[in-house]
């Protein structure tokens, strides 16, 4: 499955009539495990690339290309369609651009472009949001559809607007973003059905979804255009306690057999990393 | 801590007179979970980084330069020692030294070169291992030693002649690398005290010790001269089980908050990234 | 014009009837100028990133990987199509594998994969060339046709037999190298018009000739099946003639300002960078 | 001579009586030919990073680690000292302590931190340039202070800000940038004498001057506290010149030998290259 046929499907995701949630992957081999427990999409955020290869918070210290860096590492070798959280791609139009180029480079399925203010401006605080004005954020989205190269590339607008703005606010940027040619709007933030059947009504354009606080069906979330929901950061806080207790018992002299139960087995890992593709290679290509 | 001073407290361990077990890592986080847990030193391994960013087998498709991207968004932020597992130097003595001057930039405080034929020559089965002569072997390890610009850096010649040659021809082998300069001497695959043994009667050199198929104590370890023993991969697999957990439960639809007593909590997440540093950053520079 | 388009474009001189020579380029603004002097295929080689990015000389002390990130910085802007030197696939068979797979993921047009030992082995001279054996070169070049993704991208068998073997044994490699699938046959070193038509009658193949000495005029080459021509060097070495007069100049005391008749004008300088397209992204995307 | 000891000797410069100016460079082989001229120190900038590596004008579509790849290539192997401009540090305080933090890993002497607003904001024009305020931009200067990790790093505050704020707002910023711990202040762009004595009377660190319009000797530049004055960018002109004269020679049927006289000589190339300390480890280690 090249890149375009995995863009596709994501495309069909955004088309359908379901809602689903893609898995939170951060390196080459959790996108291996992720598509071997059946997830057709996956998820890499900022925060993930920040906390596994900067070990930093997700505070924008990390650059478009160790992040295309990474997004490569993983389109490298994964089945599953990959769809990335883009920031507010990195700075102005320009930097949008050089971000979809980059990261379709690099064989993302979609991204998105968020009408944030990035990093912290002087005085900012760290929990604080700020907006960009609607007419730069509108330039922003135009300029990333035009960046791209390939037309099966998903690129949406993200916008944390209802919290901020509000519904009405939130609905002149939805119009204005898919008037600038967008895929799909990624609403961050909702808590009401009400929210969702509004910015639905305003635009013909698929939904997804992060951080909802409130206690929707998936029929229900489907039911008001969403297509993609997503969950919260789950796996790297699974990876990090795993090791943790992985490390605790060996540092305090634990016997490394006692782990048995605890760990993939050896049939799992070759699975993963693709051990009986490379044999058959030597056996073709070596003797 | 800098770089030369996590290789002076390689260095310390080496010339010391116990037995220890380094955390295998595999990525900025995982060396991060290691020190909180207490490890003073880490182990990269190549066929780790073969697995966490290429998902391939241990076959050496890997990079010298892209082995040391990893050794160094590791070491930006580890305060742990770190060894590094550089196979076979990934070619003749000339891309040995760039395998040191690369390594060492990127951070590492000690490196093994070992004496084995890699990539798998024409013919040769997956799991035979083969040796390359004794001189062209002592002229890596002397172009080893040359190319090191930090007199700190540790160099360790790996060999697991014990296999192929015997206790005599791993003999030569030890005396011959210890002439050539190097700091250490990695055996792979003993079984027998005896074999510690003769090997720490024929050099002065501390021991490092992978692949054990014995009973020793760690006492017992260190009475040979043994100062380091590698344990399996038991993080990485640790990780993919948790992974495989956490991703099966979402993708059958079970809710994020059933996997609340199986992640780190937020605080700990908070500690490995950094947060309170850079929160002190904002505080004193952006405002 | 996308990546396919411009290996289609290298097809159709492979397989038209005139032989061509193309530019040798070693970065993006030295490829951006060699297509404004109207060439449409480049030439990049493993000298030539090893002096430029590495001041090294061509003893295969660069990596595969930052051999593809220099053929990336230059395909990301070129509209040339451009040809690389694999040199001999950087190992074995399956190295070849992953210097294809990145090779072509930067945006190659076509690669040449060498029969030759590479690096250097122990004892080996410096300018002394050593051929592997004709079932492992087979077998690398089987695995470099398996290892394309887009069956537009051009692969040649490249050897130096005639030199070692002579004609015999050069048409023996030759036949089998044709038979692994490779798309062309790249000869090194011929000096008489009768080995190009032993190695024409021996093959369909289109011909891709370096290092030739002797005095055929093109159309001579053209009807030995040559389509390739490779010519010296030079750009890299009249880049270093500029450089040491402009510096020689300024260092003993000149003034800027004499140097004007031997520099590129600002609208040259303009135009390489594209400057009038970031201009037209600025309007549309930033007012 | 390693980095520390590079970066002294730009101190020394720095520290010195006269006012000299280092030679643009770009890549290895254009520092190894300024080095091989006689400079001692060398200068690169985003613009010549942007247009030899992206073949892009100078608009900060480039990011901090791919510009931090560069410096590396070029430090690798050069002798020389080499400062680097380091724009307004690519965002806000925070990604400035990444420039410093990824700069001076990768081995520069020292670097430059502007008080401009960049990337272009919305709105504003391709030839207009903005500052920070005053209290922002000293937070900046402070943040690369603090990133530093060795103190022989030396950190310059540039400014444009005579032509915006006029020479009163230019003291005012250089007062409150040398109180921040700043080893230089580097002015753009002043035309009159009476400019660089008021500054030079506002603090007691060394100037450096880039883009000055007018007739000093560089005694003159020296008794003003001037220790370092840019050029322009020649060389990378001087290069394009040298190598659209011999692309257009050879694509219009040119003979080769005819470029002789135009080009490096052989013996020149390979002591750029350092072929024969390559030549010596051969010998050395591998036979």
């Amino acid at each position: 499955m090249n890149h375009t046929q995995q863009r596709d499907r994501l495309r069909a995701v955004l088309a359908g009539s379901k809602c689903v949630s893609p898995a939170r992957v951060y390196d080459a081999l959790s996108a291996r495990v992720a598509e071997a427990v059946g997830y057709e999409i996956g998820l890499l955020a900022g925060s993930g690339v920040a906390a596994t290869t900067l070990a930093a918070p997700d505070l924008a210290v990390h650059t478009i290309t160790e992040y295309a860096d990474q997004i490569r590492r993983i389109m490298r070798v994964a089945k599953l369609s990959l769809f990335v959280d883009g920031d507010n791609g990195y700075g102005n139009a320009l930097n949008v651009m050089r971000t979809v180029e980059e990261f379709e480079h690099a064989g993302v399925s979609g991204l998105s472009i968020e009408d944030t203010v990035a990093p912290l401006a002087f005085g900012q605080a760290e929990d604080e949001q700020r907006l960009v004005s609607i007419e730069e954020s509108a330039g922003k989205m135009c300029a990333a559809v035009a960046a791209r190269s390939d037309p099966s590339l998903v690129i949406a607008a993200r916008t944390p607007a209802l919290k901020i703005e509000g519904i009405e606010g939130t609905l002149a940027r939805v119009k204005k973003y898919a008037a600038a040619g967008v895929d799909a709007i990624f609403v961050i933030g909702p808590d009401k059905v009400e929210q969702l059947q509004a910015i639905h009504a305003a635009t013909k354009l698929p939904l997804i979804v992060g951080a909802f606080h409130g206690t929707l069906t998936r029929e229900q979330m489907a039911a008001c255009g969403v297509r993609i929901l997503h969950q919260g950061h789950l796996a790297i806080a699974a990876t990090v306690r795993a090791l943790r207790e992985t490390y605790s018992h060996l540092f305090n002299g634990g016997a490394p057999a006692d782990l048995n139960s605890k760990i993939a087995s050896p049939q799992q890992m070759e699975q993963l990393i693709n051990a009986e593709t490379y044999r058959q290679w030597l056996r073709e290509y070596m003797r």
